[in-house]
């Protein structure tokens, strides 16, 4: 990937001087962030606030492929999902850690590059960098981030709020990240089979982005301050919907209707799947990394945001005993299970 | 090493079940931790004080060796290595969130043994585990642990403190872990050639629990406490006494005269590094892995510690222009060098 562009040894600058070359010009915005990279832990202060905290532990082979993964999207994408999950909590996200663990075989410019999609990330969403740890890597690339934020302590959304009758909403729309995948694992093994044959994504930008470059919903978490909407529950989808409702629905108590016509689905993603041979809804409900909000709002809140397009409402909250289950377009009621991405499948 | 004992899939638990399989019987305790695991991010609250963030990441091959690493001293050193960073800041540790990548490989039961060894850290040291994450690795194992605790923000204690003429304290001992683990190494490569032999550890204990089984110094945090001494600066030695003195002395731009006959040796690591060839004031001053807390105080505190056996004077703070030396027993002056563990070293 570097074989032309220059080529520096990591093992030149040493673990130090690496971390100072890699996040020297990092600056440190928030007034909570008092001490970040330099000395052994960052010095927080958040003045009585509710401090969120968030982990994810990202493994090349398991979470990514560097065969179409490039790799300021890898540092980008990293920060993005990570950052969801304090927006889900209906969080400010203000600082990120992070380690690495790279190859020595890696240059230094690969490094760069992982950071560069890093910095792009913090800078769009306002986060600073505040700490981490570089190490050498024996086998693949290894990244784990840590995101820190906060939020007024009646602010805080759980999983576990959401009451019968509320209404199921989601942010943007589904699937795509999944169909995305799929393109790009079909392009991977044709360009495997014969490497003369160059990506055919055309006509795909939509959902190949979704894939490599997720957005945290910062935006949804404003958005429902302004409309004055406190979710009673929210979550973010990164493993598929099912998976999300299915959480939220037993951490509440509760049980769950959605209505398969409602899932926003974006045409993109509808014909792709179908040119795959997949099934829209399925990959809508399992696809996962959509990175999306799913919360609950009382009904009392639905005059609110009936109107706004980026929110859908997509079902309701029922009692437990009804369990959780999904109207399909022919009426058929199917039991919602959770078949999402699994981490330890192989 | 789990060829006789029970074996469960983790693939049979799922992420999520693998998770609250571990993780179920971690009590939370402190009033900090308004809520663990189980949901997009952990909820914390620390009333105005200073919030200290440290992570670290652990990758196999580079930082263990699970030829001689139990896994249970494994899980135990990974939380122990990143709270002595909360102390380094004289703060209270009192969270951690730990995220394990793992091969399919390994059975249920592996993992258990270093959640046995992060539980009994977390017991020993008084640390609620609030988050994380659990996955597949297709390499080998990763573990990335981030630690947060609290300080008021007059108590905190950063690197850039030391004045001219401040006292150099360290606790304990210094080099054990080093030569602990030349013992390990020597006597993995005696196993490899002959299995049959048994590892020769008599007499042995000491620097190989050093080794194995480190322990961040909270005891010293409480004891300065208890002394009313507020030390100008502090570190935590990872990398070695001469790195550590470094960090301190670059980023409060003093200079630092150590003498070598102050620094404390056990007779066990004396004894031991000698039999092996190699001088134990190397040892002392570019091992690592020691998690000793070095420190910088004001000559006026000095009649407050003089006394205590756990805590070394080993030299005094001077001016930038001195630079930083070490006073050999024999009175030559030799300059300081950071020569410890360097990740990217190979």
């Amino acid at each position: 990937m570097f074989e032309n562009k220059e080529r520096t040894a990591i093992a030149e600058l040493g673990e130090f001087g690496l971390i100072k070359h890699l996040t020297d010009h990092f600056k440190v915005k928030h007034k909570s962030s008092i001490k970040g990279i330099g000395d052994d832990a960052a010095v927080l202060n958040f003045e009585n606030k509710e401090v969120l905290i968030s982990t994810d532990l990202l493994l090349e082979g398991i979470h990514f492929d560097l065969a179409y993964v490039p790799l300021m999207h890898l540092g980008y994408k990293a920060i993005q999902v990570n950052l969801s999950d304090i927006y889900a909590m209906n969080g400010i996200a203000t600082q990120v850690t992070v380690s690495i663990g790279i190859s020595s075989k890696f240059p230094l410019e690969a490094v760069e590059e992982i950071y560069k999609g890093i910095q792009l990330a913090c800078d769009k969403f306002n986060i600073d960098l505040i700490g981490g740890d570089t190490s050498s890597s024996k086998q693949g690339l290894v990244i784990s981030v840590t995101s820190i934020g906060y939020a007024e302590k009646k602010e805080v959304v759980y999983r576990n709020g959401a009451q019968e009758g509320d209404l199921i909403c989601v942010s943007g729309d589904l699937g795509g990240a999944y169909v995305g995948l799929q393109i790009l694992e079909r392009e991977k093994l044709i360009f495997m089979e014969n490497p003369n044959i160059q990506p055919d994504l055309e006509g795909k930008d939509y959902i190949i982005e979704r894939q490599l470059k997720p957005e945290g919903r910062r935006d949804i978490v404003d958005l429902l301050a302004q409309m004055d909407i406190l979710p009673t529950a929210m979550i973010d989808v990164s493993d598929g919907l099912a998976s999300e409702v299915l959480h939220i629905c037993q951490q509440s108590e509760k049980g769950a209707t959605l209505y398969e016509e409602k899932l926003p689905i974006d045409p993109m993603t509808y014909e792709t799947a179908r040119e795959l041979g997949l099934d829209p809804t399925v990959c809508a409900l399992n696809g996962g990394e959509d990175y999306e909000l799913l919360f609950t709002i009382k009904q009392s809140d639905y005059e609110k945001l009936k109107h706004d397009v980026d929110i859908s409402i997509i079902g309701h909250i029922t009692d437990k005993n009804s369990g959780c289950k999904m109207i399909s377009k022919s009426n058929v009621v199917h039991e919602l299970k959770a078949q999402g991405w699994n981490a330890f499948k192989s």
